[in-house]
């Protein structure tokens, strides 16, 4: 057996040691003769597993108490109609922040539902840069602010968290949680899809403001209503329980090799390593402003096309995997999650430096 | 390793062999070198598996061409409101035939979004038998009627598709797909929760005859829109790659053991064993008519409420897992679902009727 370096977008790569104890006790988890795929959600054992999971996720990104902590499906497309319907229910306006195709989406679908205002947006340099927004540019009496906290796609990342006055600010952390320390407190409500650094497709997670809930109309559909799951503990109908069970197990572990503060050194160095050698390769370019760059998403180009595409398909080859950007705009991207080993990203500098020398 | 006899009404018990392989290749699919839990859904290797599976449940089930086959997320609670939203959109009314609590729920969904009239109900008899009803009792001008072809919590079932003149007719199947054959073309929908006969908790079956496809008010949750996800062969967002997979070798399985014809033989068999020994015991009682018997939930009671929490606590630690029934009525239940083997249906029998001796 020879694991793949898989740079992926998402779905993307888990520890292996996790995946290996998911496989040992696939047909008999802990003993009790059932696989977890099998198991009732309203079992003791389950019910354990999603308790243990949210405990451990409070744990590593110390989630106040006033916050609760929702598994649910659908992914982030969900969560962008189920934001506005739950939270834009007050003046019924919303500001948006638009640094990518995810954020637009998001902005796009909420505008079914209220008034949204794109306040900023990074579309006119093809998003390669975070917008930056004063506080005067959000309307007070918005019910929220909706940024994309990292852009997959583009490989951009808020610096820091935006100032946004009294407003709640709502993020999309699908492709950066759990890779650095966030100040929860901060926002009115997280949400992250967790096929990226959580565990596989298939569950959102949703952090969210206890006084955010209860205030959507009654006439939206059933499992829209966060409040509905908060009442519930995520068991208003069955979770994706297979899915909250190996995210636990990615959660035991950050917690078992020190929190998120360990991961997000390794981020750092990973990320530096890879944009050190791009930036001084004279081949090739990274178009992201330096200030908003991504830990989780380098995107870089030949400058080629044809050449970008061969690179891709030479390094499947060489086993780095899904090394081609995104549909919409082409060029590289390379994926580097938490459980990307440092490894991976070696073995990806060596390729580039060998690529560069056949084709420079 | 002991392996229980799990009578879960879902999620319920696998195939031990799906589950072995599953285990087996859960580092490394297919020698690619990643986890199918880490494989990115835009890959070549994710979407031979989303079309092997489809292929296979199109074959297995004989759907029809102007059928789509969708894989999504939310259970069938997000049903409840997706039919309703997509399919009651000509006259805006909806006939329901209440049979259990789920379908009460769904109309009571529906109601949120038309005119929503029960046709029949069985509550009047807590829900012991199927409402019978003749095409005259169904608004000719309905968009559709919705019926829950087996009542999981009241252990009920259609012995024959219901009469519905020419009006579409939708079915929530959850509890029952795959255990019989059936007449998909009598059907305008037919969807189903996973977690029962099909696989993990976290996907749900849709199979829609296109011709209803494309009527939903552009202002719906772009997530319930059918459309989208027919358009984008379930992929418009990352689907539940990993319950789709296993889902996926369950069909083969299924397949290469001779098909659903094989199953419903097992199934009738196991069923018979099991309503025989209770008709004749002279200690417990099914509730249930006769001719609206379930195959795959059998409840019954012993008639006294303490005897049966005794039975439930007794079964368990004889590897008999999950005999309680729904909570919502008590009693007991054993889900007999197509993974369930002979053997632990004997097994029950044996203690049943040690349980009788003793407690008789």
């Amino acid at each position: 057996m020879k694991r793949a370096f898989n740079f992926s977008a998402g779905p993307s790569m888990l520890p292996l040691d996790v995946i290996e104890k998911v496989a040992a006790e696939l047909t008999d988890y802990n003993g009790c003769g059932e696989s977890v795929m099998e198991m009732s959600h309203r079992s003791a054992e389950f019910k354990q597993i999603l308790k243990d999971a949210e405990a451990d996720l409070r744990d590593l990104m110390s989630i106040p108490d006033n916050y609760k902590v929702l598994f649910l499906q659908g992914g982030g497309t969900l969560q962008f109609s189920m934001v506005p319907l739950n939270l834009m229910t007050g003046s019924k306006k919303a500001d948006y922040i638009v640094g990518g195709s995810w954020a637009k989406k998001a902005a796009k679908e909420a505008a079914k539902f209220g008034d949204v205002k794109v306040v900023a947006s990074s579309e006119d340099d093809n998003f390669t840069y975070i917008p930056k927004v004063d506080k005067s540019q959000i309307r007070p009496d918005a019910d929220y602010v909706h940024i994309t906290y990292n852009n997959t796609i583009y490989g951009t990342h808020y610096a820091e968290v935006p100032d946004v006055g009294d407003v709640t600010l709502v993020a999309d952390m699908s492709s950066c949680i759990l890779s650095e320390n966030i100040d929860v407190s901060k926002f009115g409500l997280i949400y992250a899809g967790a096929q990226k650094n959580i565990g596989p497709a298939g569950m959102t997670l949703v952090i969210v403001r206890e006084d955010l809930l209860g205030k959507a109309p009654a006439d939206i559909p059933i499992y829209l209503d966060y409040q509905i799951h908060a009442d519930n503990d995520s068991s208003y109908n069955t979770p994706p329980c297979f899915a909250i069970y190996v995210a636990g197990e990615v959660f035991k572990k950050i917690k078992r090799e020190g929190g998120v503060e360990v991961l997000l050194k390794a981020n750092v160095e990973k990320a530096k390593m890879l944009y050190d050698y791009i930036d001084g390769s004279g081949f090739y370019k990274c178009p992201v402003a330096k200030e908003d760059r991504s830990l989780m998403n380098v995107v870089f180009v030949t400058g080629n096309g044809d050449l970008d595409k061969k690179f891709v398909s030479q390094a499947k080859e060489k086993g780095l995997h899904n090394l081609g950007g995104h549909r919409s705009i082409g060029g590289m991207r390379a994926s580097i999650y938490n459980a990307m080993p440092k490894e991976g990203v070696e073995a990806l500098i060596d390729f580039m430096e060998e690529f560069r020398k056949e084709n420079a």
